[in-house]
């Protein structure tokens, strides 16, 4: 089992992934140690769902595509321009081809919901790394709006996705990027 | 050092401390390991201030209950009525008595500022039960808004407080609060 130093060194954003696929349980493992992430209140809101198909994965990949370059027609602001050669890209998947994808969500009147599944999500994370995966949070495929794939999902009209997180086995563990050290602005003794 | 088990079974909610302080060296220490959290684009917005002086704590205390009272006199539904007892107790610290505060904050303008510091409190939260010390995300905390004191503490006026984490040595490690199990809601396999 790793030490927390070894978590931290192997906690990578991993968008290359072998060919390998993720065991069912192991997700379900990983999803479980998540429960015990805090949350305001202890209200838990996080709710998941589960793609480990490689065809809907693409599926909904091109149709996170089309919504974000749709926005981004109809707003430049809305989208890095570094990403809209991507998104025309057809062979680009923007969960980076990872065999499993887990959506976290939850419910749109929780006013907590984006930390609580932050907080959630980083145990997702260590939890993975802990078991040799690697994960990504893949914010440019959370525009799911089709209600036939979203029905097809199983995503309920009062949720909402907070993130889109891959999951797989990496090809390789690369180096940190580039860290400032802390910017603690006062020390208040 | 802890497995990653270990952790999870030892990161709790600490509102109960030790008269003992903490090391400026280990918070810096803890602060540095969060600076390893994943952030969107790795734009690492997070920015903290120390506060480890208990009479500056009680002043902060005092302010943010205030607001909130004040808050709560207004729009009643701005405030669990649960904690309006509390609120109005001069005795009631809202930082739990801690030894050491530290404020996550960062710049208004950064539109994943909530997440990318969650997810950074996550490491600090497991960084500090690692080094045996207990912390908590007090929400109630957060509201410092008088200018003298955010000048005081540093707080510069284009940022924000996204979380004060109290920080010190847990009296005890208290059981987990309840848990449900992970809310699948679909595996699309």
């Amino acid at each position: 089992m790793m030490t927390f130093t070894e978590l931290l060194k192997n906690r990578r954003a991993i968008r290359d992934f072998q060919l390998k696929d993720v065991s069912l349980d192991i997700v379900k493992e990983i999803l479980k140690e998540s429960c015990l992430a805090p949350s305001a209140s202890n209200g838990q809101p996080c709710q998941f769902i589960i793609i480990n198909n490689r065809e809907i994965l693409k599926k909904l990949s091109d149709e996170s595509k089309k919504n974000l370059l749709q926005d981004f027609f109809k707003n430049p602001a809305s989208l890095n321009p570094a990403y809209e050669a991507r998104m025309k890209d057809e062979n680009f998947n923007v969960y980076y081809n990872a065999p499993c994808l887990i959506y976290v969500i939850g419910s749109k009147s929780v006013s907590s919901l984006d930390v609580d599944c932050a907080l959630a999500i980083s145990y997702i994370m260590f939890g993975a790394t802990q078991r040799g995966l690697g994960t990504c949070w893949v914010h440019l495929g959370s525009n799911i709006r089709d209600q036939k794939i979203k029905a097809e999902i199983g995503m309920p009209d009062n949720c909402r996705i907070v993130a889109p997180i891959i999951i797989g086995y990496p090809k390789e563990i690369p180096a940190a990027s580039e860290r400032h050290t802390p910017q603690i602005l006062k020390i208040v003794s």
